[in-house]
This record gives structure tokens, sequence and C-alpha cells, in this order.
């Protein structure tokens, strides 16, 4: 093989050479043929084209190197084919590439053949399969890693066999797969290889499917700015209102409900800090969950309020019913409805330090980012990468029949919640030591954060607080949710210029965002202040929201 | 409570007027006692601090806040105490007040307390778990949480607990879970209610630990701009030596054979593209395996060469013994002796684009990384979190008595690879598209990629080469990758301005880099080449190991 790919360059000058000497007489054997050498148009017809009645391959468009090769090959006896091995030793070197070189200018079309008669009808899936993926299991690699993704063929090596007649590739098929003599060629001694490892059932399912393929296609091609770039996605404002919509806290209720009773679902015990292993992966773990805790000592470099990781994700991301964070290590990349594409998990928790955190994310190689994500994994050692991990998030509560009321939630967090969080909401601090974390004003999470939709805040109530004694009715963690939604909090990042613009397209929850309570009209507070100098600045480029929201405000106002 | 600390401010200034009169009073009261009142020294000591003889708790330095509340629970009868429930009552508003302020002032020291007699030894450790993690199986929170991470206190409502001494501990903790009378402070509550859920044992391990604990301490602090950043490796320049090292190679093996022939293996086998789910993640997984198949159609974007994916993790990654994908979602973040720091699966899969790919890698949210990932997920699908999965990478093959050999692997590569690959190993083109892939020279992977490391191409080409056909002996597998490895490449990117340099610090492994082959003195060929325009750059922010190893080098050469 090697061997005539050297010699195919000399080849070509001798062509042009013999060029119209040669045309007269190709024409004769193409369409009369001599007395030794049949017309070609016989069985491939006089545009190459081929023939499902004699088993006749579609020549048109071949490469010229491999129609040269295979009529040199049935020539000198090392290629197999009942007619072919008859008429090529008929023909002279000249006339070989003559032949070549004129069916390789002709055109390929996608035909309509008929399928060859078989025991069983081809299954053309299964042809499908073995083409695009292989038959791994038996040894034998995708078609399209040899003859392209399209069955284009690649050089004179690896033949065209897209569109092909199916009786011939079958019977090609079998020929190589029975040849008792391995080939001198090396490609078609591993052709044949391939070949041995289809059953017969294969390969009439090959000869279907690639049947099927269009010959004129030529590589893959369709990667470009456009497509590389997140699709825009089409976002659903949703109507404005002027009371809190109780919809999604029920839904999500209702969902969790049934995937926590899946029969499947996977209860996760997490190891214990004393687990840790030692080694430069345990001092990442172990950095990790000390970040967990001590968050507040990335105050002004990550982190722009008064919060830490373990606040929101008690025992350190380890307790089940406090948004354990487990499952993040086997549940990402995923799709997420907040921002309305699929999230690396760098992703996800760049939000917390966006929103739950009001601050800015560290970049994604950093030392605190491989931190937090090596101590994620190693809180899931365990979760099969499939399980229907529960629970997960906050454990929901039902919305109540009678709804949650602000003024009996100002009385239970006055009696349960103050000592620790202060009648202002601001927490407790210990000089500059954040002591208790605040719930809500300036330096508590914005309206961003996933703890402002109320079934969240509410479930996390319920099955945590007070901390140590959580003994809460559910009406009792209704009313102090929505007691603690009800006041200000800093404004949303996805900042759209209005609180109407803004809950319209990013706050479809259960939520006070945009309503008006005791405390004033939520949001209401102008765009985000800027961040603090100090504050790093890792740019995320996933589909920017809200432009793609602005650009729909600007369309809508024209459309009036 | 909340009350409380509202009434603290006014009390203040009450004090600041009384301070002068309250202080010859109270001095009276701590030294010498009243009729009615003992002298406090007589338990605390003139300093406050405590004594384990009666048990009474170290009272300097502690919040006066706290101490001020604890009388007048004492007083009220809200708060118990065998001692002090007596004493307390006597005491005048101002004189607690006083009492408070100036106990607060003292200093608080770390003591060397007797343990409590118990009936089995006090199991510190156990302390410490519940201390910092808590005993969330029996709905304990972590002391931490409230007390600090210290044991330092937080404001008035959570003593410090640190140093305290621990018969005082252990009786307030017996107290506060016997007590039938849940307190109407929600503080007391909430401790007696953790208390309750204690275990004798328990309370005898948390007393033991906080005495072990600085009283002195303040919250927990150390993060610095210095340890945020990578930690700057220690870098081990192997010696020069003009031969293959075949260690590296030998070694890999072994550690392979080991890992594969542990009984806890896990084998896997990765779903079938047919099974790859509908919706937005299911797209994502299929456009990770097109960029994995159809890489090419990323030339100039971020791909530097001709090379796809596919071409090294055949099957699109899913084949066992040719460098299977599905691994890494388990496996990262991992620690890599390549770059000698903990990495996440985006900053390995960045390394592709590098060295591999001779390229740059895309950003971490980018659709193509994103896809990448999901398709990487996908196939790991099913894999427990921390399963030992093998086969992994290639399958090594023993270094063999007799050295791998130049002549002989050319041989073997003209017979059998050139057909695919070329003579030259620049692969095979069909105009501008790839139809099989260059093994050396500028279209091909850069003196940094694994597989110019003998032991991953040898085992690469015997297990699978030629492809649908691989029947290499070990022999012709190891004289063909070392063929292979003879021939110039990209330069490596972590050039260090030498060959010698560049090898010493980043070619520890069994390869020809710096060494004369055939074809010339390998990696010889000057910097790298700048990336062609058009290529995007995304920085990685980990540790830089050319800085350090430059920086290793003019230290070097300063000693010399």
């Amino acid at each position: 093989m090697h061997a005539r790919r050297q010699t195919l360059a000399g080849l070509t000058l001798l062509l042009a050479a013999s060029t119209a000497q040669a045309g007269d007489d190709i024409t004769t054997l193409i369409t009369e043929g001599t007395d030794t050498v049949p017309a070609c148009a016989t069985c491939h017809g006089e545009t190459g084209l081929g023939s499902a009645d004699v088993g006749a391959p579609m020549i048109a468009g071949m490469d010229a190197g491999f129609l040269a090769g295979a009529l040199r090959g049935f020539a000198a006896g090392t290629r197999r084919g009942d007619t072919m091995s008859g008429i090529a030793p008929e023909l002279s070197e000249a006339q070989i590439d003559a032949l070549a070189a004129h069916f390789a200018a002709l055109a390929p079309e996608k035909q309509d053949w008929p399928l060859p008669e078989t025991d069983t009808p081809a299954d053309v899936a299964r042809g499908e399969a073995i083409f695009r993926n292989g038959a791994w299991d038996a040894g034998v690699p995708a078609c399209a890693s040899c003859h392209g993704q399209n069955g284009e063929g690649q050089s004179a090596t690896f033949p065209r066999i897209a569109g092909q007649e199916p009786a011939y590739v079958m019977t090609r098929l079998e020929q190589l797969a029975e040849d008792p003599q391995p080939s001198d060629d090396s490609t078609v001694a591993l052709m044949a290889s391939v070949a041995r490892k289809l059953t017969p059932e294969d390969r009439a399912a090959l000869a279907a499917f690639v049947a099927t393929l269009d010959p004129t296609a030529g590589h893959v091609t369709g990667y470009t700015a456009a497509n590389l770039a997140w699709d825009v996605p089409k976002m659903k404002a949703s109507p404005l209102a002027d009371a809190i919509d109780w919809t999604a806290a029920q839904t999500a209720y209702e969902k969790q409900q049934k995937r926590i009773n899946n029969p499947k679902v996977y209860t996760h015990t997490p190891p214990t800090p004393d687990q840790i292993p030692e080694g430069p992966e345990g001092e990442m773990i172990r950095f990790g969950r000390d970040i967990f805790i001590n968050t507040q000592q990335l105050r002004g470099t990550y982190v722009g309020n008064d919060l830490a990781c373990t606040n929101c994700h008690l025992n350190a991301g380890a307790k089940a019913d406090a948004a354990p964070i487990w499952a993040t290590t086997v549940d990402f990349p995923q799709y997420r409805s907040k921002n309305l594409h699929v999230n690396t998990l760098y992703e996800r928790l760049a939000g917390c330090f966006t929103y739950s955190m009001n601050g800015t994310p560290p970049a994604p190689n950093s030392k605190v980012m491989v931190a937090l994500e090596s101590y994620m994994k190693w809180l899931a050692t365990g979760i099969p990468s499939d399980a229907i991990v529960e629970p997960r998030g906050y454990i929901y509560l039902p919305v109540p029949e009678e709804k949650p009321d602000y003024a009996r939630g100002e009385a239970v967090y006055e009696a349960r919640c103050a000592a620790c969080h202060g009648s202002d909401g601001a927490g407790v601090k210990n000089g500059d030591h954040v002591a208790f974390p605040p719930l809500w004003g300036e330096n508590s999470f914005n309206w961003g954060a996933g703890m402002h939709d109320l079934e969240k805040a509410a479930g996390f109530i319920k099955h945590n607080m007070p901390l140590g004694n959580a003994d809460l009715s559910d009406a009792d963690a209704w009313d102090v949710a929505l007691y603690i939604d009800s006041h200000q909090r800093p404004q949303d990042p996805r900042w759209l210029g209005s609180v109407e613009d803004t809950r319209r397209f990013f706050q479809r929850g259960s939520n006070t965002y945009g309503l008006t309570t005791p405390a004033g009209k939520m949001g209401d507070i102008g765009a985000p202040l800027p961040k603090p100098a100090g504050l790093s600045a890792a740019e995320s480029v996933s589909p920017k929201l809200t432009d793609v929201a602005r650009a729909q405000i600007a369309a809508e106002g024209a459309a009036n």
C-alpha cells in the first residue's frame, strides 16, 4: 500500500501525457467493450452508478487511487471478485489508470437500493450502531473511524461506502471474511480481520445501513462560532402578580415527595472528618471543610456579606436535611432551571458566591475552588454516579391551607430566633467577628439566593431551627419564613433596571420580591451596589441571561 | 433573652455612674464577703480562675453580659446552682453588674485541670468530635457552631467554654439535662435540649476536651493571601542521563498490575450512545461525544494540531483498554504528579488541550467544556464514587529484557502503520480534512503529552493497533513505540529555555526527550512556536511550575 501511494504521483504525469489517446479507448471500453473485455456499463452503468440486479458497486466519484488499486488487485489475483478477476488481467496499465480517473470524475448519486434477500430482515439500526460506534465486544471498530463519519471515504486507502449498493457490500464483506489467504496489503488484511468478526446478520445490517448514507456528502462539518457559543435560551417571563404565588412552593414539595418515595432512592451516609485521608488530596479536603466553616475569613476577597457556607449547609454540608452537599459531585454537570442551561459544579459553586455570599467567585483552578470541590467529592464517597440521592436540598413542607402570616411570624421570630439573629435580623457580632448570621439586611444573602424562596426557608427552619432544639410547628416555620423574607436584602445581581422586570424574568418562585410587605416594597432598592474594592472577579462565560432578558424587554417595548 | 439584651445597653450607663462607689463594695465582696454573701474568692479565686476542688468555673474574662445574666438567673431562680442559688438573691442589681464587669475584665489562663472521676476514663477524642462536628445522629450540633471554633464564646448569649474547669462543665450539663422545668430563656432552653441528648459519657468527654482548649485564644484566623494562593511545590529535578531511563515505565507497569489485581477492583461497562437521554443534559452529552470524534472542527480555536480526542481515546473514550474517560468523573479532584498539585476535572481536560492537542483550553463554563464534562459524567453512569476503577489509561507492558530497538521499530512501522499514518508520520489527509492522525511532526501531540512516554505508547499500540487488527507482539509494540518517540514533535509548552533543563524538571518518564536518536536530538527545536492567531486563551491559575523551576535554576546557578 505504501509503495502504491508513492507511485501514484508519478502516474499522474504519465496520465496527463496519454489522456487524449486514452480518451477514445476507454469510451469504447465502457460503452462497447472489446473481445476480451465486456463493457463496463453493462454492470456499472455508463455513469458508474452501479446496479442492484447484478450486485455491481457504484464506482462514480470514488477515489481514483482506490479504483486503480482495486483493478490492479484483481489483475494480480490479490483481490477476489467473481466478475472482475476475469476482466482486469485483460486491461493495460494505461487503461486501468484512465478508467479509474474517468469514474472518479463522475458524480455519485443517492439511490433507493433494494435490500438483498436475507433470512431475517436486515437490522438497519444495528448497522448504524456498528458503523458509528463499532461492535467493540467483538473487536470491531466503528466503520466511521476509517471510512469517515459520513462514509465518505478517506484517501486511496479506505473507499467511500456511503450509498453503496448493498448486495455488493454484503458480498465483499463475505469475501474478505472467508478469504483463507491474508492479503499482503496491510489495509486489506486489516479489513479482512474486521470482516471475520462480523456475523452474517451484522454484514446484512451494515449493507442496509450504508446504502442509506448520502454518497455526495463530504466530511462532517457544522461547528461554527455560533454553535460553539451557548445557545440563547428562550426566556419565559411570568405574569406580574401582587401577591405571593404559592404554586412554585407546592410544586417543589410534590416533586420532592415523589423523589423521596422512589423505591430506588439512595440514602447516603457521608464519611466523618476523622476519615479524611493523609496526603495532598487529604490536605485539600481538610482545607475545603475549613472554608465551609470559617468562610468569613474570605470576607473581602470572595465573600461580600456576613455568612458562612455552614450557616445554610449545617454540619459543614454533612447534615442530610440541611442542603447536604454530597449529591453535587454525582449530579453535575446538570441542567438548572435557574439559569436555563447545563452547569458544571464550578458554575454551581460560583453561584453560591454570587448570590448566597453576595460576593464574587474564586477562579476555577484557584486553591479555594479546588479545596471546595475536593471536600464535596470526599463527602460523596461511595455514592454510585447514577444514584437518586435523597434527601437533598431542604426538605419541603406542603403549602398550608391557611397561608403564612407576617404578624404571627414576627412573634415566633422574637421568641425563638432573635436571641441569635437579632431583632433587626442583622445577626450577632463579637467585635468584628460574626457570631451568628444575619437573615436580612445589607450583610445577608441577596435577592438572587435560593434561601429567599419560601419553601426553602420554611423547610430549613422546620428541620433545623433553633439549632439544637428544632421544635417549631409547620405553621410556625412558614410564618417565620415569610417574616424573614419580608425584609430588604441586597439587590438581585441579575437586576434588569426595575423590580417588575427583575421579578418577571428571574423571580418566578414563591417569594416576596417585588411585593409590598410591612417593611416596604421588596427589592425596590435600586441597582446592586458595586462590589467592595478587593473582591476578586472571575468571569463566567455561560449565557448571560440578563442580556437575553434585556433584549426581550426591548423587543416587547418596540412591539407596543 | 431578647429583653435582657435590650436592657443591657441601659445598664451600661447606670454602671458608669456607680462604678466608684461599687469599686470598694465589690472588692470586699470578692475577698472577704459579707454576713450573707461568702467571698467570691473562696471558690472562684481572687483572679476568677476557678477551682477544681469545689468545681467552681473560671469566670475571669467571660462576657460581662453573660456573667450578669447568670447571676440574675440564680437570683430569680431560673438558673440552678447548688451554691450560687443561695448567694445571688443577696446581691443588689448594682453589685451584680459591678461583679460581672470586674471578672469580665480579668485575664483567663490555660490551666492543667484534673479530670473528675468517672466510671470509665473520659474519651477526649470523642469530646473533640462532638465539639467540632456535633453528634448529629442524636440531634446534637457542634458546640463550636454556637460557642465558637475555639470555644471562645459568642456575645452574652453563648459563654466561653475554652479551658473551663471540667467538673463544673459536667455538673452544668447534668443540671441542664435533668431540669424538669424548661427555661423561659430560649437560649437556656436550647442548651437544655442539647444537654438532654448527650449521654453521661458524652458529657464527661466534652468536659475533658474543652478543658484542653486555650481560653485566651480568640476567633479562628489564619487565611492570608499567601495561604489562599497555591503552595509552591517542591520541585525535584531528575539527574541528567544520556539514555532512556526505563525505571518509570517498569514502575508504571508494576503499580498498574497491583491495582488491576486488587480484589476490590470495579470493572465498568459504560452505557451505549442509544441510551443518551433526551433533554438539555442529553444534548450536552451528545455534543460532548461529537466533539470527541469531530475534534478537528475545533482546529484553530482550541486545537492546534491534526488530532482528535478519539485518536487516543478509542471508541470516543469508551474503550476499556484505550484510556477510557469514565474514571475521571469519580477521580477528580485528584493529585497529579505531572503538576504536583490537586487538579479539578477542568484542569485535567485543559491539559489535554495544552499538550495532546497542542492548543489552548476552552474557558471553564464554555459550552465545549460543559459538553465534554457532561459526556464524561454520562459514560461514568453507575460507578460508585469510591470505586477502584480498572482498567484505566493504557494497559502497560512489562519492560522487556531485550530493550526496544529503533531499526526493528522502523520495519514494523513501515509494514503495519505507514499505510494510515504515513511513512513520514504526518498522517493522511483528504484535501484539508485529516483522515488519519499524525504521530510526530508539527501537527502531532507535543513533547508535554502523555503519549510520548514509552510505556503509554507501547500499551496503546499493543492493545489497539492496527485498528481492527491489533495483533502486534509485545516486542513489536515496544519497538514501534520507540521508533515513533524518536522523531521530533512540537516543543513542550513547559519549555525552560534549554532541552537539558526542560528534561530535568518535566521529563522524568521513560522517553527520548533530550536524547539523540537517528532523527536528531529530541526536543532540540527551540522555544514553543507562538499559538496560531485565533486560538483562544483561557488562563489557568494553578501553580506555574515553570516559574518555580526557573527560580530553582537561577538559585542553582547562583550557588555555583
